[in-house]
């Protein structure tokens, strides 16, 4: 049956969340699948990437379908696209993809970037697009922090109380920050993350920048196994899923 | 008199243009003219370094006021954003500057971004932030034309027939363009620009960008000394005034 794989941005504080729920509330899976009915007349089941909370955007979510019928990708993307006019989500390419590729089970990587606005100044244009934290930080405290998370860890104390995942060991490829103006950026990258794992590694960076605690102080709360060891955890608005790597 | 100068940004898609008018719409001087009336207990005039039009946004847009008082600056800058807060403009800096200082007469340069997003699908997370081109750009051929527009010529062309400025000769000092991912921005500096100048170069390198006209066209233009060669006026909600030079 053919198989079309669908990259997809969204804002995500129009949304609770990417994951289809019970209880009918609008989530990005439930309002694509919605417009696939409109558009394909046949009820399909999307299957995304990463499962992003409520307020956490996209550029570059990844999901797949199957329909039994041979679908020009173009007129795929161009049809969906009409039923999704004003919802907050937009299906920016889709490409036919192989029997065996999944958007969850095969994917290699999860890429996010996260945007904090470091000024006194409440953000303007980037209103509910960025984290806005008002004391100056120190980005090579951060930096040499985030040296720390890199590789292979148990990540438990970077992990929400209510995550499920079996394990609390992930490997962290990659944690860049730098400086764009009075923009500090970071981009994460993982094969895969704990719930809220990013938020919370972000959220404890930026207590380290705030010199609440020095850079060495990541080797401790991960002895410590324990989510209260951490920072908070940073707000959604302020993360973006951009990437997914197959 | 202690002058200071502000660094402002606004949404422009929230005021009528810069400056202060007589039908009393709400405009960006108006707007912190009033903010200053409250925090200050004061009328100032606000001179502001570049006339944006309606919906053309700022992140580094200047100004001066003189205030006979001696205000910590970083108190003026705190008290103002109070008084705008949602307004859509925030004050994100404040500095003394010397009587001779004139954010309009003694700016050097003025530099603005243009950001065009081109793929098929709508824009949604920069929604108002861009200006989206369906069609696909051929960047090579723009960045060739901005060659041709770039150095000192009669702007006749690229000019509203309602700019009053008294010469149509400018000099166009820089005139960059490169891709992001669906991004083509362009970063346009000089020290002065007429009436919708840069809307309109910029539209007509979208026109060349879809093979409409050759680079070289832009010779052709600038001989016409005529509005109707050039092309359209690129929209007002993809331009922003970034940085003004002293």
């Amino acid at each position: 049956m053919p198989r079309y794989a669908l990259t997809i941005e969204y804002d995500g504080g129009r949304f609770y969340g990417w994951q289809r729920q019970k209880d009918g509330v609008i989530s990005v899976q439930k309002t694509i699948e919605d417009a696939y009915l409109k558009f394909g007349k046949r009820p399909i089941t999307l299957f995304g990437s990463g499962r992003t909370d409520t307020g956490v955007h996209a550029t570059g979510q990844v999901a797949h379908l199957d329909d039994p019928r041979d679908i020009d990708p173009f007129r795929m993307m161009s049809g969906l696209n009409f039923y999704l006019l004003d919802t907050g989500v937009y299906i920016v390419n889709v490409q036919r993809v192989p029997d065996d590729f999944h958007a969850r089970f095969t994917a290699q990587s999860r890429t996010y970037i996260y945007k904090i606005l470091n000024r006194r100044p409440a953000p303007v244009l980037d209103q509910n697009r960025v984290w806005h934290v008002m004391m100056s930080l120190d980005v090579e405290a951060m930096k040499k922090a985030a040296f720390f998370l890199i590789g292979t860890h148990d990540f438990t104390s970077f992990r929400s109380i209510r995550c499920q995942a079996n394990s609390p060991i992930r490997t962290l490829d990659a944690l860049d920050i730098w400086k764009e103006g009075d923009m500090i950026l970071a981009r994460v990258q993982a094969r895969s993350f704990l719930h809220n794992q990013v938020r919370i590694m972000i959220g404890t960076l930026v207590d380290i920048g705030k010199k609440r605690w020095n850079s060495e102080y990541i080797l401790e709360i991960f002895e410590k196994k324990d989510r209260l060891a951490a920072g908070q955890t940073a707000p959604p608005y302020g993360l973006y899923l951009t990437h997914i790597g197959f």
